[in-house]
């Protein structure tokens, strides 16, 4: 099950990906016209908030609707699937060794685990342009990354219990400005420029996916592998993850956890390989699919 | 110019402060009573976002209210002035130097503006109660800090023109879990447990401020003065943040930002004065008023 926030010429909707992943159905459309009433909310995050409920009804749509009522996924725009997070994204810092290293020394490996956010303004979607931001960094750099969406509310989660509270995963690249981040001590300020979080293409939920702690995972820019790693190297695995940051935090539906990201960045090559104008990026995670965004102006 | 967000048997209102500071009037419903209509929005984030039109309405409907619209404020429940922000609250870090030197060294100084953020889940209102957290930290410590509501949204914002991007100005408790701060080095999770950021009582107009940079700023524990400085002594003034923070990232109408604490925190005593269950603190900011919290369980 894949679910897309995407848009055509009728307007923004939810939709669900079809098996072959060469069309997709728009939820509340086709509920319109096979029950002649709509009762999908108009967001991914409010559908997610409806928990088992939403994913029923969109089971049922999906059983129900005929060829006729999918779109050729050629023919819609995909944006983030959640295009406007209800608050920044929480992001896991220094979460594979071999990643710490490259940036640092021993001392960079993280004991506890180290959390910084992104600002919802950063967030865009498959095919977007990330601005180069020629004015502001000369060292732009990517991060692919797994990436966790919350489905259910919860205050200190025990990490036996962590994967209930997970809707699914989708595929983040935590674009940073490697200077500002140096700069300013704090990350916040190099991770949030606008346009620097490339989300998706889609949030496929949790069923789909066996174990988020050993997938595949793989960034090329131009076509040049640059990370390739798996998520069995996490230091901190998703559980862990999401007891330690529910501990005295109350995580909600909606909320995306991006896990940090593998060796291999811009920044760990000698002499540095950092993005410039036009480069493309595309990142693979297994049992997700491929999110690729190029630089623009 | 006051602005609250309050609640009373008939719900949640946006209101203005009369001058006497008794009384509140509900903009939504005098304006039903006076003209057969509520044009105001719901939440302060729509009504900022509206601009002129929101100072205009409120300011007529101010000013043809009679006596009996107004409500007594020690009858209504004050909430945070934006009890839901829809992004993390911006933070700066140790924007005072006397607080950098307490905390550690000169070292600490930060030489570029240092940003981190909270939550959404940590606002709490005027009187509402910090939680104790006695599960996940020992060492909870207040900090009294001014904090800005951004009215018009800007990317790259002149220091020049900094100002004309506020709507106003609150007063914000940024608790802190010091042993959690220090153990995840990036500052996030030990400043964003439920409940640990009291914010109010009110948003006052920039038009009632004449400089931000030059405001009185004391916080009391139990009655004992505890921090007492002036925004005078700021790092980086407000209009510095707000070019720096604005350089490749848009601010938004309804955006917080917490300009920094000075001396005086709890961790900064030998030995340390951290928060305990029942402690009051109250934060005043010359021009804004008092903001008053105690812990919880």
């Amino acid at each position: 099950m894949k679910f897309v926030t995407a848009e055509d010429r009728q307007g923004v909707f939810i939709g669900m990906v079809h098996e072959s992943g060469e069309k997709v159905l728009a939820l509340g459309r086709a509920q319109q016209k096979l029950e002649g009433i709509n009762t999908f909310p108009e967001t991914m995050h409010e559908c997610i908030a409806l928990g088992e409920g939403f994913l029923t009804m969109a089971h049922e749509i999906f059983a129900m609707a005929g060829e006729e009522l999918f779109l050729p996924l050629s023919e819609v725009s995909l944006l983030a699937p959640i295009p406007r997070p209800a608050k920044n994204i929480f992001c896991v810092g220094k979460n594979y060794i071999e990643h710490a290293l490259e940036l640092g020394s021993k001392e960079d490996i993280p004991e506890h685990l180290m959390v910084f956010t992104k600002a919802p303004t950063t967030v865009i979607g498959f095919g977007q342009s990330i601005p180069a931001h020629e004015q502001v960094s000369e060292e732009l750099d990517y991060e692919g990354e797994l990436a966790v969406v919350i489905g259910k509310e919860g205050r200190a989660i025990k990490e036996e219990h962590a994967l209930e509270h997970i809707f699914g995963y989708t595929i983040i690249n935590d674009v940073t400005a490697r200077d500002l981040q140096a700069r300013h001590r704090q990350y916040f300020i190099g991770k949030s420029l606008d346009g620097t979080c490339p989300m998706g293409p889609w949030i496929v939920h949790f069923s789909a996916i066996g174990s988020p702690n050993s997938l595949r995972i793989e960034t090329r820019v131009n076509g040049e592998v640059r990370q390739l790693s798996n998520t069995e190297h996490f230091i901190f695995p998703i559980q862990k993850i999401i007891a330690e940051l529910s501990k005295g935090m109350t995580l909600e539906p909606g909320d995306i956890i991006a896990t940090g990201t593998p060796s291999g960045v811009g920044k760990g090559f000698r002499p540095p390989k950092f993005l410039q104008k036009g480069d493309e990026i595309e990142i693979f995670v297994e049992g997700i699919g491929k999110l690729v965004n190029s630089v623009g102006e």
